[in-house]
């Protein structure tokens, strides 16, 4: 029998608070237990558990691994949020906030080897396998950050590349998670790339719907206020695609009030910019290419050789990132 | 045949100029390079060819472990120099001085991910013992780097809590390097323990050796104007062995002079802080004590089972280190 979404969230989080139990009582490891303590969805671990299940793994042996992912999921949360100066992360302090960057810097590294420390307790006909993808998925993952930062001082950044940096800053962890639970289960070579790919298309998807739904979801449903990304001058599908089709003079109106602020007023700016994206069509487009890699990535869940009945959970995976709060 | 200390350096180099030229050309990699190609003495790399070469391994079984530590070693070199906002590393911009902080943070990460891939090179029946010994190292090293941190903020420091945080902090990789050699040659579990025991004491009487020089070598010799650590307020064996000697009158002066600049003057200040030193034989006192581990590293190796024909190269390292400089 395999589980549903909540029963491996309910799964993993025993297993993490059994983890948090195990490590020190020191300054280096208290920012750790904080960070995992204010919870996240624990998408990436329960990825692991899923993909691992519907091939046929049993749960314990996939919860090493899963909690690697998410200890290195909450690394780079660490760092990014240092280098992004972010006061807050899930509504609480961020750890350089409530501790300082020193501590954040340290304990960030320390989480990092402790995904590895988890990622060696795999059976050890798994591990060079399992560790090659960690290792390069960590190096992608870091590139895609290194990008994003570039990319705030560029000012003609294309969707190209944007898809690109978002792939490797959030989807190819999704796709890591999956082909790790696949690697786990001794699932064929194919079927564990087609869990990657489904994971990466997905998780491009879901990053560009969210970008869609920062500007024009239902605040009740998405769950925070609207209009984020735009008061904050954030590089998104939206605006990229939005100067790439502007004329030059709407482009100079646009570029002036997103990225340096021309009108004071931020509601009123929220408004402006709306108001263009509108007349340019850049909703309905986001939507639909957020679509067209959804619909990649079912493509590719596809093509796993699995019964439907063994793919059902992947599959309500996947339509509910789809059907989220729109 | 086996290979002196200076050609198993040039032989690293020659391999460590190769993977540089393997590196992507990106920003993410443009300060691995650097701090790479700033120097060094290769110490620990050269540790684990030593070892390898001493039970037997060709040296090119040992190039991947090799350039893991060196690896590794640079990485914490980045980010404890964010941490100590040091400005100069073997006289060049530090990362951080030279790109920004998050420049360093990210590349930093990306080089400890680096150190995992080469470390995953390993042969397959090495690899669960390399990873779990390299885990652990790594973690130690933090803990050391964050108990150096906590004790700059901590009046009472014993000499037990310094040479903790020493071992951990330095010591422990020097152990590492010896013991991954050890067990890529497939020397046996107790050689393998030795070894690392071997690097690990000598390593706390080189730490604790050059505390000794810092204030009392040859300039000529040291390689640097001695006293720095005096002017800089630097917590070493000496002062803190000091203030736990002297009586409570000479304490207040000395914690007045050394910690809180009571002398306006530098030089007055590391003549004084000799002066007290001298009056209390701390200088002795420390050298009998770094010569205590040195001791204990030679009886480790004596323990390992090779011919003393086959050690040479690792009892000529442990006398290079006690007879540095004076």
């Amino acid at each position: 029998m395999t589980h549903t979404v909540t029963n491996l969230q309910e799964d993993f989080e025993k297993g993490l608070r059994q983890y948090i139990h195990t490590l020190p009582a020191d300054t280096l490891h208290a920012p750790m237990k904080y960070i995992l303590g204010i919870g996240g969805k624990r998408v990436r671990p329960v990825l692991v558990m899923l993909a691992g299940e519907a091939f046929g793994a049993p749960l314990d042996k996939l919860l090493s691994a899963a909690l690697a992912v998410e200890l290195f999921h909450n690394f780079s949360l660490i760092h990014d949020d240092i280098m992004d100066a972010a006061p807050l992360r899930r509504g609480e302090k961020t750890v350089h906030a409530k501790w300082n960057t020193n501590a954040a810097i340290l304990s960030g590294d320390a989480m990092l080897i402790e995904a590895y420390k988890q990622l060696a307790k795999a059976a050890p006909e798994h591990l060079a396998a399992l560790l090659h993808l960690f290792n390069s998925t960590s190096l992608e993952v870091c590139r895609g950050q290194q990008l994003d930062m570039d990319f705030e001082r560029i000012d003609d950044v294309t969707i190209d590349q944007y898809v690109e940096m978002i792939g490797l800053k959030t989807a190819v962890l999704l796709g890591c998670s999956l082909k790790m639970g696949a690697i786990l289960a001794q699932a064929s070579e194919t079927d564990c790339n087609s869990m990657y790919a489904f994971g990466k298309m997905a998780g491009v998807g879901f990053q560009i719907q969210d970008d869609y739904l920062d500007a024009f979801g239902d605040p009740m449903k998405f769950g925070k206020q609207t209009g984020g990304d735009i008061r904050s001058n954030k590089k998104t599908f939206l605006i990229i695609r939005a100067l790439e089709k502007a004329d030059p003079e709407t482009r100079i109106e646009l570029e002036s009030i997103y990225f340096r602020n021309a009108l004071r007023d931020e509601e009123e700016k929220v408004e402006r910019v709306l108001s263009i994206f509108d007349q340019l069509e850049i909703g309905p487009e986001t939507l639909r290419e957020s679509k067209k890699f959804f619909k990649e990535a079912a493509a590719e869940l596809d093509k796993v050789s699995l019964r439907p009945d063994q793919k059902a959970g992947l599959q309500n995976f996947l339509d509910e990132l789809q059907q989220r709060s729109y």
